[in-house]
């Protein structure tokens, strides 16, 4: 039976203790649930229900103290995901939802990616060859997905094109329909200029990258069955107005103009997608908080949001109920 | 006696039935107003109280149709401003509210401002030497003021100073404490890149320019007897967390960064504040809107929160009341 995979992150961080807290209060999830980490660590961090553990390694106390990382810990966060990758590509796995490692510690042991998302698109690829993906997050109130992510301000322009638009517009669309439940969605892409560049005034990209990316966007939506009677594709929209138009999903041009919005209305609840691999990704909207793990105080609603966001996408739920 | 200036903006576009719809209504400041305008198109607006109007123009209804933009509203729209300037510098007025103009209108008559701020920092500026200025935005929620304004993104990096970090936090804290009534402001400056930069791995700029910005406005305030007892001045933050921060005024570093959480919080109530002028001016946040000028359709809540704004900020309300 395919599962929802878990990797526990950092085990210093609040990965352990928010997968604890929300798999203890997931009665109608636990049983499809597998967790890729280490049985001790999550009965230090407060687990008291009967879960499913793929325990990758065991660890002592000292290895992974709360809010003290470690190098054995920097290790085990790796062999989590690369143990939950396994599985996936085995077949065992419909989604994953990753609890947050830490970028410092995983790079001093030669993990080479900046985050979960390239890493997954790697492992997912041909050799070489990252498979084509883009990120979402997506709340209760609002969904937007990024054409560009975690670069500069001043190198966005740089780096955007018309195909980054289309991937947006396409893998969002795609995921709107096939895994959202979204029969006839309404998708609007920004500009990136202030008034959209007011006619070129303020910026020429609107008409050279952003409106030709959006028809290439269209196209792959139809060659996909997905055509203008099933989706449409509006912009590029006035940055400014657009998010209070009644659009399914924004595709916003750059990080802060995705980002500063949906968490002003959707606060912690907006949870991070990964579109485009073969697997359903989620994960929380924070990081590893050393400064509050181990106390007791770290919420698990981002957590638990990213749970039930996956089972949701992935169709497990309806096998559930 | 000092009085409320209101400019009626091109007379083809909803300035005119908003500003009538808003004095109809406004029973306790119509007395303070005075309106540089046309009383046959306030009339035709639909103006049914007794107003002070300055009449610059005597426009026949052929020269003014509602919607339909003129060469002799054209020239008209920019005489309301420049007498309104003239009383200003000549001390009959303490505040300006400006409806919208056509900028494509103005410029076809030789006005060669991008908008009202560049015009009125020029006009009451030194020849040559524009008023140092800034844009707030205030909204019932949240209150922002910009560092840069109306510039490609590409170029918000290639522009962007600790000078003008500095002046958007001095002219917005000096105008807290001195228009507002916030005795004790606090103000969050946010970074420019993703996550504020992490650290460098995304752009610099909050290390070279945005710290020393407040360093500076700090310092600029305190000499304006503002010390860091009465305002805190906190940043770089990162951008997409900030907003859900209490702070009194947040800076901005480009246009959308601003205006996108206060357009989504605060809606058309959003009013335009031109800093460091002599006088308070403010504006309503929409434009001429030539598609239902005159169809009565136009809602006048923006116009009536900037015309509130002006009162409050120029004290002229604790004189009414």
């Amino acid at each position: 039976m395919t599962k929802l995979a878990i990797t526990l992150g950092d085990p210093s961080g609040i990965g352990p203790e928010i997968v604890a807290a929300t798999l203890d209060a997931a009665d109608d999830l636990r049983k499809s649930c597998v967790v890729f980490g280490d049985p001790g660590v999550l009965a230090r961090a407060g687990l008291r229900s009967d879960v499913d553990i793929r325990a990758v390694t065991r660890l002592a106390p000292d290895d992974a103290p709360p809010g003290r990382p470690t190098p054995a810990g920097a290790a085990a966060q790796v062999a989590y995901l690369e143990a939950a990758v396994a599985a996936a590509r085995a077949g065992e796995v419909a989604a994953l939802v990753t609890a947050p490692i830490s970028k410092k510690q995983v790079a001093s042991v030669g993990f080479a990616f900046p985050g979960h998302t390239e890493f997954l698109a790697e492992r997912f690829g041909a050799r070489g060859h990252p498979v084509e993906h883009a990120m979402m997050l997506a709340g209760p109130t609002m969904r937007v997905v990024l054409a560009t992510i975690h670069v500069a301000l001043a190198d966005v322009p740089k780096i955007l094109s018309a195909d980054a638009v289309a991937r947006a517009v396409f893998l969002g669309g795609q995921a709107l329909v096939t895994r959202l439940g979204v029969a006839k969605p309404r998708i609007g892409v920004l500009g990136l200029n202030p008034h959209a560049g007011e006619a070129g005034m303020f910026g020429d990209e609107e008409a050279r990258l952003v409106a030709p990316g959006i028809a290439a966007g269209r196209a792959r939506l139809a060659a996909a069955g997905i055509g203008a009677s099933v989706a449409t594709v509006d912009g590029p929209l006035v940055p400014d107005a657009a998010y209070r138009r009644p659009y399914d999903l924004f595709v916003a041009l750059y990080h802060d103009q995705g980002l500063i919005p949906i968490k002003l209305v959707d606060f912690d609840l907006a949870v991070n997608v990964t579109l485009g691999l073969p697997i359903v990704r989620t994960s929380p909207d924070h990081g590893v908080a050393y400064d509050i793990a181990g106390k007791g105080t770290a919420r698990k609603e981002s957590f638990d949001a990213a749970l039930r966001l996956a089972s949701d996408m992935s169709g497990l739920s309806s096998v559930l109920r």
